[in-house]
């Protein structure tokens, strides 16, 4: 049981953190704090919070938890802001999708690793966005990583690692390195394959008239295309460094899977899909696995926006 | 009204083509070859065809129509074997992915390009294979791409479009070049990026843990790298040139892309990601004014595996 919890920014994320907890009783008070005034009344009128400031300051007041669920390039700022203030005993949390920049900014805004802080990334999202789309099931058999440090202090883990335990997340502790390379691979590089292959067919056929013949495979393919292009941008200049060396270890890949083309080198080709399809399967089974594990969600089809 | 229509090759696009056309009415007789004993069994049983043959020359013998939908590097060789019989007056047409090289091959095959051979591709598939998925709807409201050249008899071209329009199909006509410049760019790279990351990352991460952290947005983009291995490989041999000139060109609009990130630069990269979020969404409703025009296909969802 905690007393109060802050949840800056009112998005999807924030929005279904602080519902979600709301619902379940563990916080005895749940605050709000966004920069926009409908999303403030909104967050109250639909039960995301009990109450909401506009003013950081007044709402981390007291506070015992801040999660911060602001968009990752507005991370920095707000840390400097946290770092300016009296937090008291406060544990300090955010939700960001690449963890080696929130944590360097936590470390310049504060002088030093704060021992309360407890980085953190829920792997959920939905094509929906906004404080109306908050769902107190969101991360309901999501995975939720988080990349304590040396100086963490384990109690403040512990406390970040039940809230979202609460929530039904399936919470595992990872290095922050280790978060941001897989995090790249499984999502930024798919991400940027997607918006790349997209802008690349659309500027070199006029009207679009190429979609005309693309059929279920591309639909499916390029379906991360159609993702928010402010919030990705983002996530390119936080976790520049991690997604390069994805991409560019692909890159060396995709140049040896075209010499095989181009040689017709038929086995070669063959060794490559055969291996690439056992490995999908064995990811349509993990899939199925984690399915299984609760009730189904008809909704799981369309989280992807923001994993 | 045709005479006798012979299907070579009772796999799910031999088959379904076969049955469709039967149901139709539009043919006295369909007759049905394939190598494999139990497939021509089943296609009585399941009526995909009036009768089976072993042999193609006597399955040949009396043809109207001789529909070629073996596997795309079988269709040399097929298409040899039919250059030295008496085909009277038949038509001859196909179904593989790629046109330029079938047209290749029955050029070699015959010497010249038969005036009665129309070339022609269905954009459509799924995830089921074998004549006992067969269905007589798999074309309807899809893309049949027929790619007549200068020597094709007008009038079995007009013939081979009414049987596919007569499925529901939406015919189109178009140069063997372009088809197989489209058909690389919206069906082939997309496959080849798919099987390429999911390989590359299969092999750099040890027991696959990697994608344990895997969510939606994976999940879609690699649909495709479930594919058959197989029928991939062949479609790779047989598009090449197409396939290199598609790839060559997205790994130039990539290394643009992987410099802009490199660089930080995020005009480049919202910019980017806005023009190609556009086209995604100019695809998603193409994609639904097509659901739209008939009844809506459940299984469409996963019609993919061949397109």
């Amino acid at each position: 049981m905690i007393g109060r919890l802050v949840v800056v920014g009112l998005g999807l994320i924030g929005g279904s953190f602080a519902k979600g907890l709301r619902e379940s009783g563990l916080c005895r008070e749940v605050v709000g704090v966004d920069l926009d005034p409908l999303s403030r009344e909104l967050a109250v009128e639909l039960g995301v919070v009990d109450r909401c400031e506009a003013d950081l300051a007044a709402a981390c007041q007291g506070a015992d938890v801040i999660q911060l669920a602001v968009p990752i390039l507005a991370m920095e700022k707000m840390l400097g802001l946290l770092a300016d203030m009296d937090l008291g005993h406060a544990i300090l949390t955010d939700v960001g999708s690449a963890k080696g920049n929130v944590v360097r900014a936590a470390g310049q805004a504060f002088g030093r690793m704060p021992a309360r802080f407890v980085p953190g990334h829920p792997i959920a999202g939905s094509e929906q966005s906004g404080v109306q789309a908050s769902n107190s099931a969101l991360f309901r058999r999501h995975k939720v990583i988080l990349t304590p440090l040396a100086e963490t202090d384990p109690s403040a883990l512990a406390t970040v690692d039940a809230l979202w335990r609460a929530l039904g997340a399936d919470v595992e502790h990872m290095q922050v390195e280790r978060h941001d390379e897989v995090l790249a691979a499984t999502s930024h590089l798919p991400h940027l394959l997607a918006f790349g292959l997209v802008d690349s067919l659309a500027k070199r056929n006029e009207n679009l008239e190429i979609f005309r013949y693309a059929a279920g495979g591309f639909r499916d393919f390029t379906r991360i295309a159609g993702s928010d292009p402010v919030m990705w941008h983002d996530i390119f200049l936080a976790n520049r460094d991690a997604v390069l060396r994805a991409l560019d270890s692909f890159r060396g890949d995709l140049d040896v899977l075209r010499d095989a083309v181009d040689a017709g080198d038929g086995p070669q080709l063959l060794e490559v899909f055969q291996r690439a399809q056992a490995a999908r399967e064995h990811f349509g089974r993990i899939l199925a696995r984690r399915a299984r594990k609760g009730t189904l969600n008809a909704n799981d089809d369309h989280k992807e926006a923001r994993s």
